[in-house]
């Protein structure tokens, strides 16, 4: 131990550290400054990042030994109070930088320090500021933190004044507005306490867990010995499946009866086999997480190895056994059947058809936040627990027979939570809280660290995809074939739905008369297929969105034109046969034409033998909700102060909060109130009702929905006769009830047929056209997106920061699954920056956002769902303009810079061996 | 658990509580918001106090269960920030409110409040709204706490600027000044961290202690159980006295060799016998306190009960048994002899006499703080324990040898120290944390509650005085006889040197040509004899200075004009025959004079039937020093910045960081050195020197010295040939040393010697005259202190905000001593309540100051020593004062209203006799 005299936000304090620990260790644990968040724990990210001596350091990266004595450290908590924020933070909540806040803190003080340096610095110099200091976000897509530095930067120059940074509502109207999300305050502050810090303020004796993890990917277990890790210091239990109370599954809720599954497939505690690297056997409970890390270690498990099926067509092979026994590696099929036969077209001598065959990546989420968890017994008794759960619900379905308890002594609570962008949509930790605090009776705690989180929480499911597209001389398109496979990893979780997707979105977007295919779901044993952002679009898009751009060439039409030929008019249906709600792209692609004419020339001007440009284009749309028949429920109560609304609409950063407020605020300003009259109660089972799952861009139609009926009622009972309405005393006093449930159900919504896919899954859908411009490095094949330009139409706005942050947030995730991003070297793909993930300097500053705002007429207000949007096809996009730029066509993301120049010499070969030839 | 969101400095949190747990556990323990400083814990003190819903709250007294739902809280970190302090927190600075500092962040948040309702506040309604509020401050003596709050209105009502509360130093002169101590920004803001907010800022896996602590006086141990303890969760290790690898013994550094005790009688963990009630039997090591708490109670002792000597006179008697068989229970004697045999002069009878036996009480010290230490290894594998240590080295010296490690092995270090006022001239904590860390190998740390701080930390020793003085009748002092029992509980510390301090004091301030007398030291089974601010001087003159008031009153003197007849003259000589260093007493009386005849008027005037007033006197005086040989050695060191001081000067509020600041600046300010170019180092083994313990008002003589010296000693090397001053970088350039050892030395002292007493113990002296003036309630026997004169001479002042807070606060200890501080009853003084802690109604607003500046010749710039001076005496003149209003003569302290009306009830029955005799 070294005793240490630090200079802590202004305030001289004597610590006594471990030399070995971390600066960012130390500021949390000992200190309790969890404004310091702690992400990659390993210098990647930045979310740690604190000023030392004037200079920004990554907290994580610095053994206490090496900090110097009296240093002078400022984390957030010393930067400013709440009654007077830096300029920097109010910035950061103007300008929608703190989506799901992770981020902020050491974002903010990064900028401080920049903007201590040079209080004048150019867009260019902040990016290049936080590229070197390796400030990463996983969610604005980097654009508006450039906006809030130089907004800042004036207020510190004193060209403007902070208190005009914040919007503010005139009439009373925050619609459609920059109006702040409420969770910002907390987010910019540091005190948005996320898992880990909840873990942190837990009381004292709660017991720490670690997990004893497979280190294989297939295995049969023969036995667990936990003796020797039970004599370990600190250690209070060792938990194993003996310990588990109930089925010890968790339920993949399977969706269609043709699945040859029952979705009692994924352990809570792994009992006969391990199914995937990373598979938790035992849990470790002790007096600190170290304690139960090192005697985890101790944990001998004797297993015999069974071969891995790390691929969709491994799993496939016809003497692979059988990963769940009993059950085959394909377990669902389906198939989309749409208008007349499609071979005879195919076949026409008349039609020009292409084909081409797609494979898209395991995309990793790569959030920045690892999943942290807590469970104890509220003062009810009932088993409760805390984690990033974006499903509470859901989730409580899916693990209560596991864990084996009754459904009312179970309470999920959603914490302040990180971007998850869906992978948890899948249960992660909470049946293991739940196991573990049932099995000890104590309050628990679990933190993964990146490393865990990576490589042992769902990812993107690999989907290979074939797809043919015939159409007439003129470019109409005629007919479309395909077939998929889709790599779901060993859990079933959701699996068959996601095989339905893409049934509903290859070749969406046009007016394709006649279609025919199949796909199928394979069970393996790489990473289990979670939801991600856009869940099954970008495998189909990837494919249909290449083949047109093939098909264009082939028919030698510009491809705007083809596309624009034949997206949805009125008269069109959807590949599932379903009349789209709007009829918006021809009018997107008509607002995209000069830009794109304007972009083709650029890209030929800009270009030169060493670096060349290239201009590509997409479309993609989504649909905004559950698959099928959904709906919502939220509770609006009229109180002294103004109006409190309930609802279980989980925020990981889209806007969960000012969603809520903004629909609540729509309807509720008829009666006088004010936004700051409106009080949430978010995502704790014990006060929130079920309103469905936050993933699928459903929850602005559904829960808003849901919010606006339940504001409409509560207006209904406090409207007079003449029109004016009565006040909380008058309402109190005429026995009035103040509380009001209010649901929605979208019951236009049909579920698709497994065999022809014929349904109408959705009731609203996002549109999206996609417009990258590339240079193309011809020496090294490194592709680097230099602007973006999109033409959105999501229905009436409702927030404007929200929906621009989610674009902007989304095409940088699109960036990253086209060049960088993967999850697939269980050795190599460990750690954020191999496996991918987005820099600012990855990411252009240069990107123009066009709404076309068409109003739905089953959105609240005209709104529909925007998260799923700028991630569906911005990848085709991107292989598309690589294409345009160096003629190199690129089939499967990421495009890696290997990858582009090997295509490069392929045709420099076949250039030189055409020469060779004339 | 109950999850639970409050508002904590603004910003939403939401905890996961024990609902049963005190929100200040909660604050502290699970936000680390340790500026919320846990004194009592049962809400008597206030330190704990924060504002909730804009409302004074004692934090400990308010479960969890009971605070309100989104309760907005502000604790002392949500106050301000340390760049724009509250007018509050500058004014506590500017005034010397935070001594210790300990009370500070409560009464601060609490004077908010008072200042939120009412911004212009008189000083009777400050008073008030503490009392109200029980902010209990045992430093300073409530008055500046109510000058600062007076400032701060001002500020908040715009009357004054708050950067005009801080006193700011003019012509680079900080000597004599109200210059404010270089803690008071840590102590203001809550940053100050004690022993309870170190251990809470230890690293995970730190180990947490409780005791196993005897529940009899007087046992022999015949077995100790361990075994159900081990079992019990969380624990890691029962350690008994056969896991202590030493001696097990504190040592208790006998100074005389016929003292028959060998000073190795306390046991760290009893083995044999217990000798008090708390005696540590054994120490449980767990993951929590609370597991730790547990887990002791279910340690089983087998013990024999012996007979409990709980006083002097009843370990005395003949049939009782030796408490430490070998010793007797009067274990040292020390006589004193001067002049001539007093006999004759007694039996003279035109001499008249007087004789008084008096009782100074078992004093608790009352401090708010309660022990909390930590140890562990530190970086070169040295055991180094944090604790109250107000003697670092001489702690070394004593449990060294007795926890079993080598010297050079053992490393203590002073945490930031609540007010000790002596008790922590003993080791309470250290020994015990030395054996548990070396026991475990782990960092550990232990909090004592205040009921074992209060039980189980060491008091004044108890005195039976008698005094016979002899004068002839013109009021000359001719004679003195003394007899003195002190009891001094089971442990030696220090025992004989106490014994002789009496010798020194008895009678001290007057010229007494003939003294004879002797005293001894008792073994007893009550709480164990520790130092207590003017040690040994309030017993010796409580009883002197009575006598002088009935010698007056026999005489048919003034008190006021016996007292001036007799003081030091040239040519006087002490007790102990030293020539006093200087003749102050004169003068001081003298200024007194009009203040005194002005009171007995006063006192006249305002007293009625039902409210007496009475005005009394005493003389005080003490030696700045440890008796006999003393020294102190620092370090001084040129810098880059300026210069750094080292040493050991342990501070416990009594302001060593603003002593040693002043010392060295008065020094360095010859080369231009600005107070903030002055780093201190302090109380660190590891890095400061032996500076002697600080106690007994020497730390400003001695280690004022040592600094004075090694200032010099660092001027002279930098002073050139032309007198200017070298730069640091000219004695790089020049290789002359930057570093120099100031050492000093009171040569000019001898020890005493035990039959005679004879000797010169202290080179400096600290004067004081009290005149309090009382009110006695004449039905219920109640006295209050209505009005306290003081004149003072502690040499030139060092700095006069300090020396005001020093006798403001032992003014205050000294009420509480006359009139209601006890630790007699285990059952019953088990509090600071019901042990007398006197509240800012027990203690006069009114209080006058008036200091005589004789310089010193051998105290630094002419200073001496002050932290004793008020609690030599005042006890006394409030004894004298409350005769003088009513009659009733106390003999005995403290005066509680019982004893006072019973006085009265005596007085009335005699009266009543009287008359009927007539």
């Amino acid at each position: 131990m070294l005793k240490k005299v630090l200079n802590i936000n202004g305030l001289p304090r004597t610590l006594i550290v471990d030399p070995e620990a971390s600066l960012a260790k130390v500021l949390r644990e000992q200190l309790l400054l969890t404004g310091c968040k702690v992400g990659c724990n390993q210098g990647h990210c930045g979310t740690c990042s604190i000023i030392m001596d004037g200079e920004v350091v990554r907290s994580c990266t610095v053994k206490m030994k090496r900090v110097p004595d009296e240093a002078r450290i400022t984390t957030i908590e010393g930067l400013a109070t709440p009654d007077n924020l830096h300029p920097l933070q109010v910035a950061w909540m103007a300008h929608g930088c703190a989506q799901c806040g992770f981020c902020s803190p050491g974002f903010i003080l990064s900028a401080k320090v920049l903007l201590d340096k040079n209080p004048n610095p150019t867009r260019e110099e902040v990016r290049a500021w936080f590229q070197k200091n390796r400030n990463a976000c996983r969610c604005t897509g980097y654009k508006p933190l450039v906006d809030a530095v130089m907004a800042a930067a004036k207020v510190v120059r004193g060209e403007m004044r902070k208190e005009d940074l914040l919007f503010k509502p005139v009439g009373n109207k925050i619609y459609g507005t920059t109006y702040h999300r409420p969770s910002a305050l907390q987010k910019v502050t540091g005190t948005w306490d996320y898992g880990a810090d909840v873990n942190l303020q837990m009381p004292p004796g709660t017991l720490r867990l670690a997990l004893v993890q497979a280190e294989v990917s297939h295995a049969i277990i023969k036995g667990i010995d936990t003796s020797e890790a039970e004599k370990m210091p600190g250690v209070y239990k060792v938990i194993t499946h003996k310990d588990v109370k109930g089925k010890n599954r968790i339920t993949g809720l399977i969706t269609f009866p043709t699945n040859k599954g029952d979705g009692w497939d994924r352990p809570i505690l792994c009992d006969e086999k391990v199914f995937q690297y990373g598979d938790a056997i035992a849990i470790v409970a002790a007096d600190t997480e170290e304690h139960a890390r090192a005697a985890a270690k101790k944990v001998k498990v004797d297993l015999e190895v069974l071969p891995a099926y790390m691929s969709a067509p491994a799993a496939m092979e016809p003497d692979a056994i059988e990963i769940h026994p009993g059950t085959p590696n394909v377990y669902y099929e389906q198939g989309i059947v749409k208008g007349e036969d499609t071979k005879p077209i195919m076949e026409d001598p008349d039609v020009v058809t292409v084909e081409v065959n797609t494979y898209c990546s395991r995309q990793p989420h790569l959030v920045l936040e690892p999943d942290c968890g807590c469970a104890y017994f509220d003062e009810e008794g009932r088993l409760t627990i805390h984690s990033k759960s974006i499903g509470l619900h859901l989730h409580h379905a899916m693990i209560c027979p596991g864990i084996g308890i009754e459904p009312e002594k179970l309470r999920l609570v959603q914490n302040p939570t990180g971007g998850t962008f869906g992978y948890k949509f899948s249960p992660t930790n909470e049946a293991l809280l739940g196991v573990a605090a049932l099995a000890t009776g104590r309050p628990v705690t679990l933190n993964f660290d990146m490393y865990q989180n990576i490589t042992y929480t769902g990812k993107r499911s690999p989907g290979f995809v074939k797809c043919k597209l015939a159409a007439n001389k003129e470019g109409k398109l005629l007919a479309m074939e395909t077939d998929w496979t889709i790599d779901h990893g060993p859990y079933s979780e959701f699996g068959d739905l996601l095989t339905l997707r893409l049934a509903q979105f290859i070749g969406a977007g046009y007016d394709i008369p006649n279609i025919r295919g199949k796909g199928r779901t394979v069970c393996t044993n790489h990473a289990w297929g979670s939801a991600f952002r856009a869940y099954g679009s970008p495998q189909s898009f990837l494919a249909s969105e290449i083949a047109m751009d093939e098909l264009a060439e082939k028919l030698g039409m510009d491809p705007l034109e083809l596309r624009l030929k034949n997206v949805y008019r009125p008269g069109s249906t959807t590949p599932t046969q379903q009349e789209p709600e709007v009829y918006c792209l021809e009018e997107m692609l008509n607002i995209l034409r000069p830009r794109w004419e304007e972009a083709k020339k650029r890209c030929k001007e800009l270009s030169t033998p060493e670096k060349k440009r290239g201009v590509g284009l997409s479309i993609g749309m989504y649909g905004c909700g559950l698959d099928g028949p959904d709906g919502s429920e939220a509770w609006v109560e009229l109180t002294k102060d103004g109006v409190t609304v309930g609802c279980s609409w989980e925020d990981h950063g889209q806007g969960a909060d000012i969603g809520a407020l903004t629909h609540a605020h729509e309807t509720l300003r008829q009666a006088g109130f004010k936004p700051e009259q409106i009080k949430l109660v978010l995502n704790d089972m014990a006060y929130t009702p079920n309103s469905g799952p936050a993933g699928g861009s459903r929850s602005n139609v559904m829960t808003g929905n849901a919010i606006r009926v339940g504001c409409e009622m509560l207006l209904n009972a406090m409207r007079k006769l003449d029109g004016t309405f009565r006040t909380y005393e008058e309402m109190v006093a005429e026995n009035i009830p103040l509380r009001y449930e209010g649901k929605w159900a979208a019951s236009m919504c049909t579920p698709c047929d497994p065999e022809t896919a014929k349904g109408e899954p959705f009731g609203n859908y996002v549109y999206e056209v996609f417009m990258p411009e590339v240079e193309v490095d011809m020496k090294t094949g490194k592709v680097t997106v230099v602007k973006f330009t999109t033409i959105v139409d999501a229905g009436v706005i409702t927030n404007r920061t929200v929906t621009d942050g989610q674009i902007y947030g989304g095409l940088a995730q699109g960036i990253g699954l086209a060049l960088s991003e993967d999850f697939e070297d269980l050795e190599k793909h460990t750690n954020l920056v191999k496996c991918g993930l987005p820099f600012i300097q990855d990411v252009p500053d240069d990107i123009e956002i066009i709404y076309v705002e068409t109003p739905r007429a089953t959105g609240p207000y005209g709104s529909s769902g925007i998260g799923e949007g700028p991630l569906t096809a911005p990848h085709p996009a991107i292989l598309n303009a690589i294409y345009n730029a160096c003629g190199v066509r690129i089939y499967s993301v990421p495009a890696l810079p290997e990858k582009v120049k090997a295509g490069l010499e392929a045709l420099e070969a076949k250039k030189n061996a055409t020469a060779d030839k004339e």
